[in-house]
């Protein structure tokens, strides 16, 4: 039997953005970034009202399709909890469709406003498993759920009929990494973009991914002066780079001038990880050609507070 | 002009084997194991004595070819400094072509011998690239360098006239962690076994050795919990399997039992790493089937003193 959340229950969730790949970690590194979506959940007598101001606004549904109202049931119906009416307000700063990991920010949301809801009985492992789910693979959610740096990885069961089993294990970052963010001023489907790559890649590409992703955990971890050979890769980039001009132009030069560039995700955003600021000079010319540029901090997990902000 | 070391001049080096890959890190993973050669080198007035006691006496020329000798004359010849003649004597009890790291760690006696004579002008670094450099690949030499755990890269140069660049980085490992080696009583020729690779793999298996070398930083560093995950393997242990019969079937036993087992290097060496001790019965019939069980620690890099043991 299902328990009922009191009408009047409210949640408020801040959840960060975050960045996947980091280069060479393909579905396996994740970073969360200090641009937050804020989410009010209030349980009403019945009925379902979504409002969405800042980014997404009017290009969403309002509705149960919303991603984190989809989030928010399925959280509930994992705690066996009903609610009569839900009230969900969202406040949006994570670009969205820009590879800043807005739709798994929205199924962390989702997650986290139910386990606030229902009295936080997950734990972070059954919040990456119920966020992860959502998306296919783990990374923008485990760093969501987690903060600073994540390690993720996926067991897809042999039987064909079970669900597959997301993981992640949180990292430390070093205090001195910085995060830069030129954002385009267009989308880029997830989709299309992973529908470029290809099936089959050299033994030596794939090793030298292998290599990079080592090298890349004790470059967030210990020695940011590995930055910039941690972040190279040969499993996407290369093949996303026609889909992706602006942005394959745009890490080409960052890289070349010796800055940690890479995808954002599937971008089209180019995130740059460095301990010292980047040359004010290229930001402006990024800013004048429609890129805009934030300077951002590793951010911590998901937060949730009881009542409204 | 190149100087002269003086005759009478003697260091001895205690150089530990190795073990690469540890799974999933083809070629980036490498880990310090606590079996040693000894090398004792005196500088005389002329020409080259080179004795051999313990593993490979016999087996391997005493002359300008032993791998001991070509890197300290690698080594002297870096430093630009000549000796009229060299007495060198190998006590060694690395188990040879078991895919112990035994070449890699006589490539380093002889860099670290070198390093003693000439009075310790090499940095790390450089003894990684002169030692690196008589395989092609930096992950067994790195190890026996720095000790602990190892993540190596290599940078080939495009311009196909220069020699490749080998870099590696220490990781502290869990105190926790014991090393259980299952070492069959007949040889591997790594290049035999590395031809068995194939020219491609699937993006997927590409991506599941990313996730899971990143893992196994985690679980070598922090959580060992995870040494299990952080050593499965797509790239190089299935392709291996048939050449190595024996091998594979000690590493599906262990495995399937919960044992975080795994290929060592190009095998044959079946090595468990784990934080409790394996099981006495199953150690006990691999003994019956003639492995050599040897119950191992993760070791500290090569040390060099002046004199003689």
């Amino acid at each position: 039997m299902s328990t009922e959340v009191p009408v009047g229950t409210r949640v408020h969730v801040k959840v960060p953005g975050s960045s996947a790949n980091l280069g060479p970690g393909f579905d396996t590194l994740g970073l969360a970034l200090s641009v937050y979506d804020h989410v009010d959940v209030e349980v009403v007598g019945s009925g379902l009202e979504v409002e969405v101001t800042g980014e997404g606004a009017g290009e969403v549904p309002l509705d149960e399709r919303h991603l984190v109202v989809r989030a928010l049931r399925a959280g509930l119906a994992k705690a066996d909890v009903s609610v009569r009416g839900l009230k969900v307000h969202c406040h949006n700063s994570i670009p969205q469709s820009r590879g800043m990991g807005s739709s798994a920010s929205a199924a962390v949301a989702g997650i986290a406003a139910a386990n606030g809801l229902v009295g936080n009985v997950f734990t972070p492992a059954t919040m990456i498993q119920l966020a992860a789910s959502f998306e296919g693979h783990p990374d923008n959610a485990a760093a969501s759920i987690l903060g600073g740096a994540v390690v993720s990885w996926t067991n897809t069961p042999v039987d064909g009929r079970t669900a597959p089993q997301y993981y992640a294990s949180r990292m430390e970052v070093h205090p001195d990494i910085e995060v830069t963010a030129l954002i385009p001023n267009f989308h880029a489907s997830t989709q299309a973009v992973r529908s470029v790559l290809p099936t089959d890649v050299s033994h030596v590409d794939a090793r030298f991914n292998v290599s990079r992703t080592a090298v890349m955990t004790i470059a967030l971890r210990s020695d940011p002066s590995l930055l910039w050979e941690g972040t190279r890769d040969r499993l996407h980039q290369p093949y996303r780079a026609e889909a992706l001009p602006v942005t394959a132009e745009w890490v080409n030069r960052l890289r070349n001038q010796g800055y940690p560039a890479f995808l954002s995700g599937a971008g089209p955003t180019v995130l740059v990880l460095s301990t010292e600021d980047v040359d004010l000079k290229i930001l402006e010319e990024a800013a004048d050609q429609g890129l805009r540029v934030e300077r951002l901090r590793v951010a911590d997990g998901v937060e949730v507070t009881a009542g409204q902000r």
